[in-house]
């Protein structure tokens, strides 16, 4: 990745104020990513994009829900030394080598001492509601959706559901 | 609550892609939870999980609203070990006591004192967004709808609303 | 604002449970935000519940979307002292003269220098999802839709999703 960020390649503005009546249409996905480091940040709009444009909805919401406790998802700009960034901020925020409680054997059955990952995940949200509007999602010009390895490297899921009017 | 996670009796895998059409169902309940220490975790997941089974959504969303602005929803495991970090992490990140000019007389008519309250609120978040398919809520293996009351104990309201296709 | 937060002024309590069946709307809009500081909170509550109204939705969702990526939205009790605090809070987690990369001519082509503003929107979030019930929209006594510009004066834009059943 350079210097630089994606920036989306909106080239028409968005739509007038919109609006539609008529049926339903739920479309849910699961997408699946791979990661290689304990704490990594993955881009993933490319595949949410084209997820909705497969669904067909013209209208509606993007609901995206990690699969995990210690994976996040939200939204910020792709870039790499921002992402360097936002890893510095987790590590400052959250320290990984405390005494825990999650961590220590007289008071918690799990044994990958994690609990760093889980206070990190909580503070970036494991929920992120996005729009449709003329079949395209909805996003500003540096908007980009990320999801946080926070205890990888692991295989990962992310469910996507669209919702809207077709 | 023990050493261990509650665990989610997942028997059968999560559905493969799904996608429906149809009429609209909009179910909304309030959830009455009441609390009995001033910072309490509580998990509400079984509770939610009844109420979407009962709208009879098989695909759609379950949005959550706290009705309060110093008590939080959000998802995490449900371990007393990891709720007592996340306790401490909020008191870490946010004081209690110091000069917020919320708790001041000067600048506030607000007289409960509860700053941190609302800032810890704030991180935490007062809506989540799940995912409803084939009749049940999605949720991974350790994962757990959580409350946080931040300034109890108090009596509370989380607004639950169901919407998808029956 | 004086010493006293707004309050919502609901005076029938939140509706029963409620449940409906039929065809769905969606409505979207871009509310403008103008800017005037390089931090500042702004209460957008009143335009919101206005556009639901004008919406015609009687139950469902209204989805919330910043569409930028230093300039986040959130709920919280509308207040200047408690907005002061707010502020001081962010100031305090994310410090803003410090040697981000995302600041750093050699990693970075933002000439911007906000790494700040990226990390602080990260932290308040870009998305909020609310209810409509009944016709209006769902909020407790002193609920407030709040936006922050975390990177201004600038002009802002968030976009308004209303979806659900008229």
């Amino acid at each position: 990745m350079s210097k630089s960020s994606a920036a989306n390649a909106r080239e028409v503005p968005a739509p007038a104020p919109s609006a539609a009546g008529g049926g339903l249409v739920v479309r849910g996905d699961m997408l699946t990513i791979e990661t290689g480091q304990r704490v990594e940040l993955t881009d993933v709009t490319d595949r949410i994009v084209a997820l909705a444009r497969k669904s067909g909805v013209r209208e509606g919401i993007v609901s995206l829900w990690s699969m995990h406790t210690t994976f996040a998802v939200f939204m910020n700009e792709s870039q790499k030394a921002l992402h360097a960034d936002i890893k510095r901020l987790l590590e400052t925020m959250v320290e990984r080598n405390t005494d825990w409680m999650h961590n220590d054997p007289a008071h918690s059955d799990c044994d990958r001492l994690n609990a760093d990952a889980h206070l990190r995940a909580m503070l970036l949200g494991h929920s992120l509601t996005l729009q449709v509007t003329g079949g395209e999602v909805v996003l500003g010009q540096w908007q980009r959706v990320l999801v946080a390895e926070l205890d990888g490297p692991r295989s990962r899921t992310l469910r996507v559901q669209i919702m809207g009017i077709a």
